[in-house]
């Protein structure tokens, strides 16, 4: 009973508690992601204000001066605001959109044990099946855009030895597809509507409607996989990418120089400014942090923190499955409802 | 009569009246969010302003004066206006999503009502097990994310004495689901399409579309709770708040020396500035506020103002629930439509 | 023949006809809006204007410049522009959002019509019936939300008056729902497909698809009721409100003193602005304005000129329902399609 | 075989290719839909500025200079860009939600074919008459708001004349709608469906899925036509295209003065200004021609160039529509498949 | 087997891996798109540069200092940065909205190989047929869309030499469709359905609810092929592309005058901009590399790197209905499932 009152690991850590809880969180936080850049940013600034101070002379102060006045100018001029306002928007909407198309085999359990409910040998068997069905044809889409699951399950063959697929459904995948398994990751997902057709034929499926349930919650799975490998067509556009993280990263750049402080500068300000950029390090901060909510953003089935942890889902996917197809109906009438 | 006639209590307390009902709002309200923090404020402002006053030497003054100065430039450096108006606009598109997310059991009892229609014992028995099962599923669901939820019914024990779960369905459900209730909070829901199979059976529902309705209305629940559920993992990236956050708060901090009235300023605006920061307080509640929109929003299941009161929620649920299971068709026929 | 050609009267007015028509429309229009807030801002302008002129010697003179300045400075630091832009933005969605979860009953007029044809008097007070009970349905939600249909019907017995409902029905209802007639507004829709189920066992309905076909387009009203009563949860947080609103009025009032001109300003700008505030005028128009548009759309069930007409909305239902239920088919056969 | 190779002309003429190809289109271009404003802002401007140049004394260019100041002051204060943007994105998105509202009877088309397809002369009517009462009703909806329908058919009794409708069919409409022709413009689409379940009951209508296909279908174009009838009620808000214009144009005349060149200015800038206010125009052309975009979209059923052609949509619908009902069955055995 | 664990080429490339990776690439890059336009830009400032220099006589170069004191005025005036913020943002929103709409067949082959799944010639031939007619009908849409597609396929008889038409369809359709066959892209999608209905009447079909089911699927493909062929409809308004392509090229030209270094200019700045424009640049990077998004999208069946690979689409449809249609079930028995 303790057991079941536990929760469950949650892949993405808990949830945030209050300011300072949100502040010192480490993972996927922003300490993680912009540390270095701040790190590598202060060490060229503290490099150069030496160099300015202790090692140039006054003819090359004065080239010195120029390149700072130019890099301020520089940086005052280029509207990284916005851009990246409305380009970070852009990447979290479609980062949404994805979490939304996960493909879940939730649908298809909850019509299976209503309308395939028999207790018998068989029965059990089809729903099984069926279920390893989805959850194979699930894999087999993800490990075409998911490098972890790809590491996890580098071949067919592979998959064969997980206990996900027979020997004699792997060879068949082989003959069927040829080499566009990745358009036709589906084959698992006829099989299974094709055992339920069956079951139907059996009479084990009692109506039409249960078998067209079934049937319609195998192909909604179906429908999100592809939704999902659809994410390497739709990707946010290369140049629009490209235009922003120049324009923040050359904001970076030119912030090294024109943070610096030099002769000629309203003193009172810059006497702080020359021994600790906390101006500019936040600047730093803000754009390049925004930058980095996008960066972890746009793949999301990558290997970052803010990804989802597809193998965690599969591992999830497979155990309800395995779970809904053995046993739910054989206990249920000894329990409960003894009135009924 | 009359009792019917009375609103019964909404959660979020009224709708707003006027401006003036607007901002005399406590509740929820902008003095109860920011109050704390922009007297904590006025606090370091005036003692910050007094030591400069009348406990600093010319020296010290002037590093002071060189403070205030970096921090002015400072304020005036950091963009909060977009940062904040892209983010509060994810938030609270995310908090709405949240809401339409929400499991109601209105469907469910629609199509129960209406198929499974029958007066005898055995029909109300079904009629209100399925809708207990259904709440039971959504409560099984919230117990994991909703902290509210949770002090409510700390165990499955709980569930038992509040009479929403039988003795024997515990036992079950522990069986079933292991340590992993938290990915099976369905199981009831299974129940429930199970206990409606059996209806059909008995031909107490007459028609396999009858029977669908239901299966579908139960799926539909169970899947606006899996809605729910994934909030956790559709959080705001914590990127993203910690950037706002942290801008946020130090541009608040840079105010408190940024507003001090210091010698060499435009001697007109100051006079009043050094006594009443009113720019400065009018900023921060605007910033702050608009921070605090977040805060307030983006956990939704959490227990603030305006946070969704789940457990007011299941209250209605369980009602309503009950008043359907047990009484609509029996007095139908009594009342009304007699030349029918 | 010419009556069926003239349009009905619309309740929002005619829509936009240039540049000039829409600057001259009255009714919700900006005039209408913000007309007594421009005129009490005058007002206090030349006020202060007269008094600054006329009665202050030149001690107060100066405090009144350093006020002047001081507003000027506030007035110029409020970001007021952004804060407006994301704010309206948010609430014209969710006024539109709203709009489109209104109940309609036609999809139960079209399934009605179609499957139960009957032209005997029994079908015809089934059909009148189950549509008056889904108008009751939507009145018994709207009451609790709305002003102007609490108005028109404040008891459930004005419902009886009005031909709504049967004396029977509603002493039912007061025994079913008890206090939580809010939640269970949707009891008559219950009732309508509690009689479309008795029209299918009388064979009256020939096919189990039509019946569910009838049943779905209910509940689709009743779920759209449910949507319209949540704008009370999924309000705009008040925070949110509270923050746009001080911040416009603070710039209100700062305005006041803001614009006015006072010695040692350049004195060819502000010639004109002294005895025209034309500049302040037009901000205070958009500013103000745009509030009001956020203001006007806030409660759209209200009774602003651009909030929803609910009455009207409830006239059209049920003449809409009357027509439908008695006559559509009685004539239908002996006019069209002889050589049918 | 050339005819159906010829692209059909399409309303909104080619679509854009490359810069230069945009800049010079002509119809529902910037120079069509701006250039009168500019002319006119350029008249004013010369006049003003000759004015000011050859008739005014001394004392007279005072106040012409500080008019002048006071409207540079002005144009400097007036936050035209984000308002406008704000406003032309939210009625940019309102009108593509329009155009995805409009009614298309293809689906009907699709499920009639298929499951109503008799060779016999009375199938053949059957569903000539149902594609002709959708339509019919399409057009009964439009008429009361789209002006250009409403030329095109000006009375019912065109309707009748134009083959749309039968006289026997327009009495019935005349009795049955009376005044309330615009709330129930689907009486056609109700005709529609009773002969649908008039063919199910002579079984050329093979199963109840299929007639419920058909009603579906028919139900589906009678919600998007009623979808269109609402963009009445759901405009914009008068107040915010008020507020917008008003900002736009008042910028645009307080442009005329702030543009001209007085003594006092820096020379180098305004020796070109005054003869060639290009800085200004281009302000226009980007300010005004935003407002254009809103403007032109504000009103998709309009006649102007960027507004739906609704005659052409309904002049393919009734094409299709014959072409379906008649003759697609009929050759069909002919021509191909021969070894089935 | 290693055939098929091989990535199939995918048309857009790989995704992007790190900020390297994404600054690197070429293909549909930035440097691609916009390198001509920087590079004319530079031809022309350093010949102005020169002829300044070294061309001009003192008075020539008063006007030119002029030209260029004028062309900063004007850079410094254009809010190009929200005009291009949210036109680029609708644009984009757009084109994800019609990959969405894109056709794809694997509903229609789900439903059919779980329905219509005999062994024998004539069930092969209908499936084969079936989803024949559902690409061809695809690709006479997309004929008129999209200029790949047509340079494919100019005309009906290039169909029928491809094998996707027979030339009875061919001359069917023409007698059909006349010259609507934009209109009328779907008689193939209709055979399809009657090709279905017939396999229902041979009881190849066994309930109802499968053959609704591949016509609902059928029906899902004509849809969406309607929703792509409307982009030429919905197209973004050309006022609002020639209002944001005006301003950056004006913007564009006016740079080059504005980045000159004059006489008078604070040296030290001006010194490097003189030889090298760096922030001038920066900036027509940002906003001409915006706008290349923008045109890069706004004509997704276009021929530029980022639109959609159409006839990639076409191929693996064709390929994935030629397998399904052919081989899914004959061989499936025979490895599989022995036990059942």
């Amino acid at each position: 009973m303790t057991g079941t009152e536990k929760d469950e690991k949650l892949p993405s850590g808990a949830r945030i508690g209050g300011v300072t809880g949100l502040l010192i969180r480490w993972k996927g936080s922003i300490y993680k992601l912009i540390g270095l850049d701040i790190i590598v940013w202060l060490l060229f600034f503290y490099t150069f204000s030496c160099v300015y101070r202790f090692l140039l002379n006054g003819e090359q102060k004065d080239v010195f001066q120029k390149v700072v006045v130019y890099c301020r100018d520089f940086t005052n001029n280029i509207p990284l605001t916005f851009v990246l306002g409305f380009y970070v928007t852009t990447v979290l909407n479609r980062w949404w959109g994805l979490w939304n198309s996960l493909p879940w085999p939730d649908d298809v359990i909850h019509y299976l044990t209503t309308y395939l409910n028999g207790q018998d040998e068989r029965s059990k068997l089809m729903r099984r099946t069926i279920l390893r069905h989805v959850n194979l044809g699930i894999i087999c889409c993800m490990r075409f855009f998911s490098s972890r699951v790809r590491k996890r399950f580098p071949s067919m063959r592979s998959l064969v030895e997980a206990g996900l697929m027979e020997e004699g459904e792997r060879r068949m995948m082989e003959v069927m597809a040829g080499d566009s398994l990745r358009s036709m990751f589906w084959i698992p997902h006829m099989w299974a509507t094709r055992i339920a057709h069956q079951a139907r034929e059996e009479n084990r499926i009692e109506s039409d409607l249960g078998l067209r349930g079934i049937v319609d919650a195998v192909n909604g799975v179906r429908r999100t996989c592809a939704l999902c490998q659809h994410v390497e067509f739709i990707e946010v556009p290369i140049v629009y990418s490209q235009v922003v993280t120049l324009a923040t990263y050359s904001y970076y750049c030119a912030l090294v120089f024109g943070s610096q402080s030099i002769d000629g500068d309203n003193s009172e300000k810059d006497d702080i400014n020359a021994y600790a950029p906390i101006t500019s390090v936040f600047l730093l901060v803000l754009y390049v942090g925004w930058l980095k909510v996008a960066e972890s953003l746009i793949d999301p089935y990558g290997e970052d923190d803010a990804d989802f942890e597809l193998n965690w889902l599969l591992d999830r996917h497979i155990k309800v499955t395995y779970v809904t197809g053995e046993g739910l109906n054989t206990d249920f009438k000894e329990f409960t409802w003894k009135d009924m």
